[in-house]
C-alpha cells in the first residue's frame, strides 16, 4: 500500500480544483530542488499532502506567500533528541521554528540508562509530535564491554520493536571491530534490519570497504574532508554534522557540491537548547554555507531531498504533488530566514505543541545510584609520562598524549559507575579544558551515561559529583568546596522535565559558572560528556579505565 | 533482511583481503558517479557483489583493467522485451554487450494476447536470465474500452501475481483518464502498489498535478522539453526516451544536467535488434549525450544510478561496496565504448547464455484467429473532409487532420480484431507513411494486438493481411497482388523463435521490401504498430474505429 492512499480521492479532486484544498500557499517563489529553478505559484495542500502546485488554487485556509520563497521542509538526518537535554516535546518546539520538520533521532543516550523501556518513550512520544520524529533502534546498548552500562538491548529485544515498528531502521552501529570481525552478535542484529546507520569515525581503506559491504549506508562521524571524499565515493551517504561539541560543517562544506549533493545530509548528533537558540539548527547550516559559496540547490538539497532520499523516505524532500506537506517558507533565501513553517499541512504555531498528550517520563527518574564520595575516592598519584587524553576543541576526537601530569595544563578526571552495580571510579589525566579552579561534573556520559567529573583538586571533584546526586543527574560546578551551579536533568540524568527557554537560561547561568573555572573550551559539558565513549578515537576514560579506542581495549 | 545476507561473511573478508576474490579487475579506472572523480584502483567482486574497492585485491579470476575506465551497468527504465521482437533470452544477448545490465520490463503486449501466461513466461525467463530483467506489472490490459482485446488482466489477477513477486511495480499507467476521474477500478490497481510508473503524453498543469498526488513516479512519454521540465518539478522521474519509432533523446538532451540528473533516466521503450546491431542502446544513448555537451557525470548517472535510485534499487548505480557487481568496462568514456560487461559478477560471454534452461514460449503460438480477407473487407469511400491521422516520424504523437482523402499523400490503413471474437474490421486514413504502392501488414499493433494494415489499395491490403494469418503474426508487405516479404513472429503475433541476428536481417531484408513501396518512414513498421493505441495524442484506429485520445471517445 503506497503512503497516504485513504487520502488519493480528495488529492486528486483538490489538485485538479473540483474542491478546495485545506490550505492554499499564494503566490509563492518555489524553489525547485529538482533543477534549481524557480517558479511562482500556489501550494494546494489536502490532509497534509501537498495536491498541486499550479496557478489559481483556492483553500479553505489562505497564506499569502507573496515575497516568500518555499523550500522542502528540512531533515536532521541523525541526532539524539535526549542531547538537546529537553523532552521529545520540547524539542519539537525549539526546532520545528527553525524549519526542521523530521529528524531521525536515536534514542540509545536513555535506552543505555533505561533500556526498551526507552524504545517506548520515543515511539510514544513520536506518535504524537507535530513534527515527524523518526525513532530508530539503537544497536549497542551497551556500546563496548569496556565500560559498565544501566542497560542492555538484546538481539531478541531488537527483533521485537522492529515487529512491532517496521519501518524503523537500526541507529549508529558504533561498533565497527565488531563488523569486521563478524561478532555473531553484531551480525545477527544487523540481519535484522534493511537499513543500518553507521559512525565509523576516521575509518578508510579496507576496512570501510567491509564495513559498507556488510551494508552500512551512512557515516555522521567524518571530520576531515578527505575522509568524507572516501566514504562518499564508497557509496556512503555522508551526514555533514555540526553539533554542539562535534562541529564538522567547516572543514567538510567542500565536499558539498552540486555533483555530490545526492550523497551528502546535514545533522546535528547532539546539540542543546542554549545552541539552537542562539545559533539555530539546520538552518544556520545552511546559511553558513551559502555564505561559503555553497551553491543554494546543494545546500537546500543536503537540508531535505538528500536525506529524504537516502533515508527512503519517498514522500518529502520537493515542493510537488504527492510530498507530505512539510514546507519552509523563507524571508531571505540565501541567509535561510525562516518565515513560517507548515508541517504535515499544519503552520506551526503555539497551538499545535500540545503537552496534554506526552508520554510520561516518570520511569526514567531516580536513575542515579551512586554513594557519596568524598576526596579520598580520587586518588591521584602524579607521574613523569601519563596517558593524557588530549581534548580538541570542536572535536569528539580526543588524542592520545604522554605528558607529566604536574602541569596547570593536565588536570584530573574520573568516571563514576553510577547504577549501583559495581562502584567502579576510575581515574585519568586530561588535557584542553583549560581549568584554574575547581571541578565540573556530568551525569551525562556518552554512552553509558556512567558520572563523569574533571577537576583541578580532589575536594571540588567530590563536591560535584555530590551535587548530581542531589539533582539525580545534570551538570555541576563546584568551586572552593562548594556547590557554584547545577543545571538538574532528572529524566534518566539525560533530559529536563523543563520548557526548553528554561533549560537555555539555565544553560546560559552554567556558562558562567564554567567560564569562572577558567575553562576555555566552547562546549565544556559536552565535551565532559564525551570522554567516556570508547567509540570515538583515539583515548577515553570509562569506568572501567583508560581505552585504547584504536586497539579497543583498556589501556595496560 | 537486507539484501545479500547471506553473502556478508565472505564480503566482509574479501574486503579486508582476508581470502581471494571471485573476480578482481586490476587498475581499472572508476569513473565514481556521486562525485564526478576518478580513482585508479582494483575492484574486487565476490557473491556477484563488490567487496572492495582500492589498492592490491587478488582474486581467484583477474581482469586487466589497465586502460578501461568502469562505470555501473546501465539500467533500462522501462521497455517492452516483446517490441524487440525476440525472447527474453535473446534480448538479454542482445543488449547485455551493450552494458544493459538491468531491464524494467513490462509485458503488457503478450498480456494483452496471453493475459497473465505471459507474466509467468516473463518472470520465469528473468529468474534464468544473465541480466536482472526486472518484471512489472501491467495494469492496463486491456488499455481502454476503445478496442478489442484479446486478453483481460484483472483486479484480482494483479492481487495475485502481486503475492507471488512482492517486489514488482505497477507497470506504466496509461489510462490517464481513468486516474483523473477516479475509476474505482483504476484506483483500486494501484492500491497494490508502492510503486506505479507512468505515461502521460503532454499531461500538465492540474492534471498531471493530480496524477502524480496519486502517486505516478515517473513518465517516459515526454516528448517536449518544457513538457519534461515541468514533470521533473512535480516531482516526476523522467525516462528519456530512445526507441526505434519514439525518439526523444535529441529534444530532451537540453534537461539532462547534473542539476537535474538525479531525476533523469535512459529507456528505450521499443527498440528492434536491428536498431541495436545498428545503432547500440543506452551506450549509443550516452554517447550521443555527451557529444553534443551533456556533462558525462549528467549522463552516466541517467543510464544507472539516478534509475536505480529512482525505481528503488538500493543495491546498484555504483561502483562500490556492497553493490552488485554490475560494471561496464570501457574503452573511451566520452564514446561509451563497451569493452567488456560484468553481470551479477559474471563476465559477459556466449557461455554466460544458456538456452536449454528457458521458458517455453508454445503457450503463445496459434494467437492469430482472422478469417482470410479480400480486397472487399476494405470498402473504403473517399471523401472531401476526412479525419485522417497524421504520423509524424520519430514520434508516437499523431495529428488529427481533416483532409480530402484523394491525394498521393494519404493512404488507406485499418485495423482488424484478430481473436476470433467478433470480426471487427475498422477503415480509416492516414498521411505520413509516403507509400506509392502496396501495402504494409503487422500483427503488432498496441497494445490490443489486432491486425493493421496500411496500403494504397484494398486489394494490397488483403494479401499482406492474409501472409500474416500463414505466418501466425508478424509484418507483411505485399505489392501487385503478391506477398513481397514476411518477417514471421508466430510467438503471440510479437516475438520471433529465432536468434536476434537472424531477426536483425530478416529486418533488413524487411526494410528493401518497405523501401520499395515508397515508403519514407524511418520505422514504418513500428509507426504502424502504433497507429491502434488509443493512449497516445490526437487520433488512433482501433479495431472498433477512429479514436478522439484527447476526448478519448470513438468518432462520431
Amino acid at each position: 500500500m503506497r503512503l497516504f492512499a485513504m487520502s488519493i480521492p480528495k488529492l486528486v479532486d483538490v489538485a485538479q480544483s473540483k474542491c478546495l484544498s485545506d490550505l492554499v500557499v499564494k503566490n509563492v517563489r518555489i524553489f525547485h530542488l529538482t533543477d534549481g529553478a524557480f517558479e511562482t505559484a500556489d501550494i494546494a495542500i489536502a490532509d497534509g499532502i501537498i495536491a498541486g502546485v499550479g496557478k489559481d488554487y483556492e483553500g479553505h485556509e489562505v497564506i499569502d506567500g507573496t515575497g516568500l520563497t518555499a523550500v522542502p521542509g528540512f531533515i536532521d538526518a541523525h541526532c539524539h533528541v535526549e542531547s538537546s537535554m529537553v523532552t521529545p516535546f520540547e524539542f519539537a518546539r525549539a526546532v520545528l521554528p527553525h524549519g526542521v520538520t523530521t529528524a531521525f533521532c536515536d534514542p540509545h543516550e536513555l535506552a543505555n540508562v533505561a533500556g526498551t523501556a526507552a524504545f517506548q518513550y520515543f515511539f510514544r512520544a513520536a506518535a504524537v509530535s507535530p513534527m515527524d520524529l523518526r525513532v530508530r533502534l539503537s544497536p549497542c546498548v551497551p556500546d563496548t564491554h569496556l565500560e559498565t552500562s544501566g542497560a542492555e538491548v538484546t538481539v531478541a529485544d531488537l527483533a521485537e520493536w522492529k515487529k512491532r515498528h517496521p519501518d524503523a531502521g537500526l541507529a549508529e552501529l558504533m561498533n565497527v571491530p565488531g563488523v569486521l570481525c563478524q561478532d555473531p552478535q553484531v551480525l545477527e542484529k544487523m540481519a535484522l534490519f534493511d537499513f543500518i546507520d553507521g559512525h565509523c569515525p576516521l575509518l578508510g581503506g579496507k576496512a570501510l570497504n567491509a564495513y559498507v559491504a556488510a551494508g552500512v549506508r551512512n557515516c555522521h562521524e567524518c571530520s576531515h574532508l578527505a575522509e568524507a571524499q572516501e566514504k562518499v565515493r564508497r557509496g556512503m551517504q555522508v551526514l555533514i554534522r555540526e553539533g554542539t561539541a562535534a562541529r564538522n560543517l567547516e572543514e567538510l562544506m567542500p565536499l558539498l557540491t552540486v555533483e555530490t549533493s545526492p550523497f551528502c545530509s546535514f545533522c546535528t548528533d547532539d546539540r542543546n537548547p542554549l545552541d539552537v537558540q542562539e545559533k539555530g539548527h539546520l538552518d544556520s547550516m545552511v546559511a553558513r554555507c551559502i555564505a561559503k559559496g555553497v551553491p543554494p540547490l546543494a545546500a537546500y538539497r543536503a537540508a531535505s531531498w538528500s536525506t529524504a532520499n537516502a533515508m527512503r523516505l519517498t514522500d518529502r524532500g520537493l515542493v510537488a504533488p504527492g510530498q507530505r506537506a512539510d514546507i519552509v517558507l523563507l524571508k531571505d533565501l540565501e541567509a535561510c530566514q525562516v518565515a513560517t513553517v507548515i508541517a504535515k499541512g499544519r503552520v506551526v504555531k503555539d497551538a499545535l505543541f500540545d503537552k496534554s498528550v506526552q508520554p510520561d517520563g516518570a520511569f526514567s527518574r531516580d536513575s542515579i545510584k551512586l554513594r557519596a564520595v568524598t576526596a579520598a575516592d580520587f586518588p591521584f598519584v602524579h607521574s613523569d609520562n601519563a596517558s593524557v587524553i588530549g581534548v580538541i576543541d570542536g572535536s569528539l576526537l580526543t588524542e592520545h598524549l604522554h605528558l607529566p601530569t604536574e602541569s596547570p595544563e593536565i588536570q584530573r578526571v574520573a568516571v563514576l559507575e553510577r547504577y549501583g552495580k559495581n562502584g567502579n571510579i576510575a581515574l585519568g589525566w586530561v588535557k584542553g579544558f583549560g581549568l584554574k579552579r575547581g571541578a565540573i561534573a556530568s551525569s551525562v556520559g556518552h554512552d553509558s551515561h556512567n558520572v563523569c567529573v574533571v577537576g583541578t583538586n580532589p575536594e571540588d571533584m567530590a563536591v560535584a559529583v555530590n551535587a548530581l546526586r542531589e539533582s539525580q543527574g545534570g551538570f555541576a560546578v563546584a568551586m572552593d568546596g562548594k556547590v557554584a551551579d547545577v543545571l538538574p536533568l532528572p529524566l534518566g540524568g539525560l533530559m529536563s522535565d523543563q520548557p526548553m527557554e528554561v533549560v537555555a537560561d539555565q544553560l546560559r547561568t552554567l556558562r558562567q559558572a564554567l567560564l569562572a573555572t577558567g575553562c576555555t573550551l566552547e562546549a565544556p559539558t559536552l565535551q565532559l560528556a564525551f570522554i567516556p565513549l570508547p567509540v570515538i578515537p583515539h583515548l577515553k576514560l570509562t569506568d572501567k579505565g583508560l581505552v585504547d579506542v584504536d586497539k579497543f581495549q583498556l589501556l595496560e
